[in-house]
C-alpha cells in the first residue's frame, strides 16, 4: 500500500445551501460539483484546495450516518480519505495488523471513486477512508 | 487572500508514543519531525502526506486546549489550516464577512509558520487556521 495524498477531507454540514457560500465567498474556493449519494443518504459538495478535496455532506434523511453525526457531535470534520494505489489490497494490510474495517471491500463512493473506511476504534479516533480511481 | 493547499490537518491524540506506530507501520507515512509547542500546551508529530502534513497533538498538561477537546470529545480529528498568502490579509478579509476571529493578528505556532485561528462558531464546525511561512 502507498498512500500518496489526502484524497478529500469530509466535513457534515446542515444545509449545502447555508455553507457553500462560507467556502466560495469567504474562503474563495470554487464549489465544482454538487451530487447526491443515493447509498449514503447524503448530497455532497466538492471544492478543490491543492491536491485535495473538500467534501461537505448534507444528510438527505434523519436516518443517515451523516444525520447521526450531526445530531451527536454538531456541524464538523467528519472524515479524511486518503488515496492508495489499491484499496483492496490497503484494507488487507491495516486489517492483518489489527485494523477493525467498516467495509470489508471497496464500494462506490461520490465522484465514482472505489472506497472503504476502517473504524475509528481502532485508527485513534478518525473516521479513515481509503480511496482510488476505477481502473480504466 | 489565496488559499494554496491544505497545509495540515490537526489530530488531538492522548500519546504520540501510542500513536505513531499506527501512521508510520500501519499507514506506513513517515514521521519527520517531533516538537513540543510550549505555548499551547502540547507535543506534535509530523506526517507528510502528499503537499499536506498530519499534526498529531498530544496535551501536556490536563489545561491544554487539546485536553479539553479530548475530554469533551474523544480523539480524533481537531482543526483544518490552509496555506494562504498573507495570514494579517485573510484574517481582515473574513471578519469584514462576519467571521468571528479567535486570534486577531498571526502569533507563532509550529514549525516557525505564522498562524491564527477562525472560531468554529462561524464556519460551520470547523475550527480552522490560516498560517504562512514567515517572509524571510
Amino acid at each position: 500500500m502507498e498512500i500518496s495524498h489526502i484524497e478529500h477531507i469530509g466535513i457534515a454540514v446542515k444545509s449545502l445551501e447555508a455553507t457553500i457560500p462560507y467556502y466560495e465567498k469567504t474562503l474563495g474556493l470554487k464549489c465544482y460539483s454538487v451530487e447526491e449519494v443515493i447509498d449514503q443518504k447524503v448530497k455532497t459538495a466538492f471544492f478543490m484546495v491543492g491536491q485535495t478535496k473538500i467534501e461537505l455532506l448534507e444528510p438527505t434523511d434523519p436516518e443517515s450516518p451523516i444525520a447521526k453525526f450531526i445530531e451527536k457531535r454538531g456541524e464538523g470534520i467528519h472524515h479524511l480519505a486518503f488515496a492508495t494505489d489499491g484499496v483492496q489490497n490497503a484494507l488487507d494490510k491495516v486489517a492483518a495488523q489489527g485494523v477493525q474495517l467498516i467495509d470489508k471491500a471497496p464500494r462506490k463512493g461520490a465522484e465514482g471513486l472505489n472506497i472503504a473506511f476502517l473504524h475509528p476504534k481502532s485508527t485513534f479516533g478518525v473516521l479513515t477512508e481509503f480511496c482510488e480511481k476505477p481502473q480504466e
